[in-house]
């Protein structure tokens, strides 16, 4: 562990560089989504307070919201005991969810299965450019 | 992506195995805790209702308070768009944060370095066994 960066925010040395970043909603309470953060992203995001996160699967930063304006401005970040991983209280413009909802996390788990329980805001089709 | 388990449950068919997993006390809406749960973290926490998560540091299920007695009722779990992440409504009993503070998020980021926010429920070296 580096002492040089545990007292001043997270540690980029595990994880391939990476921290778990969770985005809470600042003024509901409500848990909006789980995204990676590298310390490019995690410095951006400082630095504009604006939620920048690491895309695993596209390789680059992901400025939340680049494609669909639902940005996240950030109201506070907090560090784990671990260092390696982020809470970020946001206000969140529009929805969190690529598949239209509030949050990512719309369904349920119940005896029958996932169940959803959160109204859908927008047609995900409407809102990002295809092929 | 396999539809057989996705309409019921996470999807452990990426990321060696393991899902992220939220908790966060579902009286008071704060996050306490990130870690990892693999199929059968995720089984035994849905059979007995108790968080069960998957320890990477030490390789195997880590039964939230088998030492410190500081376990996790859980009320609701929720899944994320991607299947990837699931989140778990919970009754914290004690503190979630081995470092004796109610959540593992204690620490703010100020442009002063981390900041602690939270007071100090106990004293770790009380309440778990040295060497």
């Amino acid at each position: 562990m580096s002492s040089a960066i545990e007292p001043t925010g997270p540690d980029f040395s595990k994880n391939d560089g990476l921290v778990a970043a969770v985005a809470q909603d600042a003024a509901t309470g409500d848990v909006l989504m789980v995204a990676w953060m590298n310390a490019e992203a995690y410095d951006e995001t400082l630095r504009t307070g604006r939620a920048v996160y690491y895309s695993r699967s596209r390789g680059r930063l992901w400025r939340k919201g680049e494609e669909s304006g639902h940005t996240q401005a950030v109201r506070a970040i907090y560090v784990d005991c671990d260092a390696d991983t982020v809470l970020l209280k946001v206000e969140q413009i529009g929805t969190a969810c690529h598949e239209g909802y509030r949050s990512c996390f719309f369904r349920e788990v119940t005896p029958q299965g996932l169940k959803v329980i959160a109204p859908r805001l927008f047609d995900p089709e409407k809102i990002y450019k295809r092929g």
